[in-house]
């Protein structure tokens, strides 16, 4: 028992998932929670929901790592297996829990529904494990242990994982305390991977302290920095490490800490007392819904236009007619962004406004204006001249309106730190229109 | 080289997948992709950017499966090991391939730039292995085998990962021909999942020639079906399980086939030349975010307002003061729901309008009003009246604002159907407000 967690395995379990019906998120989550208090996971699987390959995977991720944990199988239903893997791998017999049956019969009684026998297996476990309280769900974890090892449990739905992790998992682990891992993102708006790698440069030799690397998604290059050892030098080590990195890429690193762009965005829009508003086409809210992620979104972000068809955006807005008739410049053009962007300010009072206008696909596209086309404006309600830029984003429909999103945010933030709003990833052109 | 894939493991790659700094969905993509053409993923695996972790994964699944498909570590950068790790698994030695290293120069060619030393190590690959051109990045694919077992490892940005998958590798996979896996999602709206579970009773026995499997997430409850067996009675025995389901549990699968719940309500609303708006508060452009994430959706929906601020709620939609006043209901109440869904349907001209309300977290809540309240108006240009239900939902800030829209949907969905409109999950009281 006295045994440190240094390292920790993470299973999925469910057909949904080997079989690509859900994704799983869960052990993303539960990655970072564990790397958070310093317990390194080393590997994650997925398997499906099969008693034999259930307990063959418990029993090997028991013998390779200090510590287990599961999502998933603790369900109602006939498929729900955990409570029979958990027993076989560890060599023992289910029992009932009588608190644990009087936990779930307290939560169909507040729905003013009595217990049912489908819903009593739930509160089996192994005669030598113990039931984890699920105060969101009718399914407790378990915690058991296959050999040494211990492994917990946890329902799979991550409104009822997420509790059960919290307040009866995480207090239970025993972290190293002679050497830890720690991380740090710094992502980054403006150059493509490999140019990110040749500024970094030695940065990103395997055999430094703090190893340095980057992954690349949608117009954002993240610089991943990772320390491992002693914890006396962890903070000095990543802290230096970091100083070097920002010195290489400046501005283009736009995330303190655990934020997103949109709330560090946010933060930079308040502390200069501004206001924004949207005008979408194409994202269809996206933006907004990004915005509005941010608790707390609402001291910035005023609201604004959801203008997707024609129509919308000369009655919401005030775009000309001229611009969307067949003989003008068109819905993805430079002048209607601009048009969104001023009818936006002038109708919402915010102090700023950006627009987005495009052809998200798969249809819509033309050799002019292919798939991926994108034009963004942006408008401060104190200037006379609205800033109009266009893109060509890669990939499919989600991938062209998520990354347009992006670049809307970034657009913004150059203005709001200041910056001389170097070319951005995928920028094609950039014009000026009077307001 | 004749063994045909009946099995398949998924290996991804990556420190920031193990760490949980990035969420891995290629594995998620290709189980779906492996089983439509008949190949059953049995088992998906995370492994660090760790030389010998990704030889011994890749030694252990080419043991147990008959396929194994990577994504990741493919990068120009020195955390980037799959080259050197497919050698290692099958013994072979690391050349430069001309092809590949030709493709690279004219993908750097293609803006203007010449390859660099950085990037000419991806045209590495084990001298017995292939190279898979990558038409939208510069990381090659990689074609080898460890002893009979062929392994196609692919980079991990899904814009260059799918295609390369699509064009290159599904060509060259062999499915059994003998056995299948068929698989149907009947997702449902309304119940919870035991009381799904009930109706469905024996139905969800694990000894049936078609398995019947449920999941649960924000207010959706999935009914899985997967028969495995003779491709000769695969069709039969998934049309008669699901007109099984489908006779116990009536109107509340919404989906037919792999659509959305949103692209199967705009089509139900296409059928009925009906168009929507949108007003949102807390959902802030999710809702407008969904519907347009449907290609083809401007045939139905016009679009809308993001009416965050107070502000916006009276100067956008015309909800009046009083209601946001101090001494009024305010702008989470049935008043102001129905008001928004009201002004909505006045100034957009669509024939629907649904409007949403509530507190998202994690602040605001109170006593009366606690975090998860949620007000969803809807009304129809040609009724007299506006409908508003009122609902507590659970989880974070995140789930409150999906479920919302899920909730919003279904809503529409049961009037276009028809339906006698049932209570929702979740749902509290219902109201109706003459406009």
């Amino acid at each position: 028992m006295t045994k440190a967690h240094r390292t920790a395995g993470i299973l999925s379990i469910g057909d949904e998932l080997t079989l690509g019906q859900s994704l799983d998120t869960n052990s993303h989550w539960l990655a970072q929670r564990l790397l958070d208090i310093g317990i390194k996971p080393i590997e994650h699987v997925t398997v499906p929901d099969d008693l034999d390959a259930h307990v063959r995977v418990l029993q090997r991720l028991a013998a390779t790592c200090d510590l287990v944990i599961s999502t998933g199988g603790l369900g109602p239903t006939a498929d729900d297996l955990t409570r029979a893997a958990l027993a076989r791998a560890s060599d023992d017999e289910l029992i009932e829990d009588p608190v644990a049956v009087a936990q779930i019969e307290r939560w169909f009684a507040k729905s003013g529904r009595a217990l049912n026998a489908i819903n009593r297996v739930q509160a089996l476990r192994p005669s030598r494990g113990e039931c984890l309280e699920n105060e969101h769900g009718t399914a407790p974890g378990l915690w058991g242990r296959v050999g040494e090892v211990e492994l917990y449990c946890l329902p799979g739905p991550p409104r009822e994982m997420k509790p059960i992790f919290e307040k009866l998992v995480r207090p239970r682990l025993r972290p190293m305390n002679d050497r830890l891992v720690r991380t740090l993102v710094l992502p980054t708006i403006g150059l493509g991977e490999s140019d990110v790698a040749l500024k970094l440069g030695e940065l990103m030799r395997r055999d430094r302290a703090v190893m340095v690397g980057t992954t690349a998604s949608k117009g954002v290059v993240s610089v991943r920095l990772r320390y491992e050892g002693d914890p006396a030098h962890a903070d000095a080590q990543v802290r230096d490490a970091e100083a070097q990195v920002r010195e290489r890429l400046g501005p283009i690193i736009f995330k303190h800490g655990e934020v997103s762009l949109a709330a560090e965005l946010l933060g930079l829009l308040r502390e200069q007392g501004l206001t924004l508003a949207t005008v979408e086409s194409c994202t269809g809210g996206l933006l907004g819904g990004l915005l509005t992620d941010v608790p707390g979104s609402s001291a910035v972000y005023t609201g604004g236009w959801v203008t997707y068809s024609n129509a919308m955006k000369q009655s919401l807005v005030g775009v000309d007619a001229s611009i969307l008739s067949p003989s003008g410049p068109g819905a993805v053009s430079a002048a209607c962004a601009a048009a969104m962007a001023r009818g936006g300010l002038a109708r919402s009072g915010a102090s700023l406004c950006v627009s987005i206008t495009g052809i998200a696909g798969p249809d819509g596209g033309s050799e002019a204006k292919p798939v991926g086309t994108v034009w963004i404006a942006f408008g401060h309600s104190s200037d006379a001249a609205v800033e109009a830029r266009r893109f060509v984003l890669a990939g499919d429909r989600a991938n062209v309106r998520e990354w347009a999103c992006v670049a809307a945010l970034a657009m913004i933030r150059q203005r709001a730190i200041g910056d001389e709003a170097p070319k951005l990833l995928r920028e094609q052109e950039r014009v000026t229109i009077q307001r």
